[in-house]
């Protein structure tokens, strides 16, 4: 089940991703759900898996673009925290989402991760070459 | 944590955001997390951060499209009501997502709100001049 | 109130949907809200709702293609369990949501149901042609 909620803005300037890793190493949160983040960014990499075992291609995209969502987990692997997101990102003229590699925020970031009372673990996978969750 | 889910239906022809606003004052719920809304629009203005501080444009996309998710919060700002949903809408010849400014519903919007036991607020921020988030 | 987090991963070539309802069924699940499903696939059907009552297009995707979100729930409907997903995906060259009808799960698609302690339901609706949800 979820113990706690976890919600907070990450500001103008701040890289994304290491402010999200920043705060659950700050809250010792180790497992959870990320529900929501909303806001902008000034720019973002997405990563896009092109051929199995983990080969892919990085994309920078300019903004300003709206984050219009934002889904995926804290976890840990090898005792060491580890947080995957995918995020979509659209301006007025483009519309991509994928692998959050960085994103450096433009007006905000609000984000909700939902803790759980159970561990979520990954391991290196020999087939897809990343690391995924353990059942 | 959260203290209750809220799951309910808009109705085909429904206004998507001023319903939401209204199921959210009949259940006194003012502090949440939106963690899914999917169905279809007939239409929808979006709006787009450009410039800071708070500079952005709307455009109106007919529909029908499909609700493909949202995200976002209901918080208090100056002990209001305040709800910011970011969505995303995609039909098969385009696809973006924004800041939900209006919606009509097309078939359905079924959303989901997780309501939390403590208060989330907002608060006009000088440097982005838009109601953020407070820690 | 959510009574049960669910976190689990659906393999390589195996479909998405039927692997989800396969889940639900072995642990019972009737009733929840989908918040999040992240990974990739190698291809997907999407439909995109056209006319009402009822009328949709379905579309296939070739992959490799990044899961980026998807919302929804899982309700009963005449006793029997129905999930309603919606889908976004993306690469670099095109980004599409809509209904999820099948999907094959190229690295891997981690999903999350969060489970109610109340029972969703839906019933066809005459109007939209579509099994909708009840209040």
């Amino acid at each position: 089940m979820f113990k706690k909620v976890h919600v907070f803005r990450v500001k103008p300037g701040q890289e994304l991703l290491g402010s999200i890793a920043h705060y659950c190493r700050e809250h010792a949160l180790t497992s959870g759900v990320i529900i929501s983040i909303i806001g902008s960014v000034e720019k973002a990499r997405l990563n896009f898996l092109i051929r199995l075992p983990g080969e892919y291609e990085s994309v920078d995209y300019p903004g300003p673009l709206e984050i219009v969502c934002a889904q995926g987990s804290v976890a840990l692997k090898d005792d060491s925290p580890f947080i995957h997101i995918h995020i979509q990102l659209s301006g007025q003229d483009i519309c991509r989402g994928g692998h959050l590699a960085e994103a450096t925020v433009f007006s905000t970031a609000e984000v909700a991760i939902a803790e759980l009372d159970y561990q979520l673990r990954r391991q290196l996978n020999s087939y897809t070459g990343l690391n995924e969750l353990l059942d």
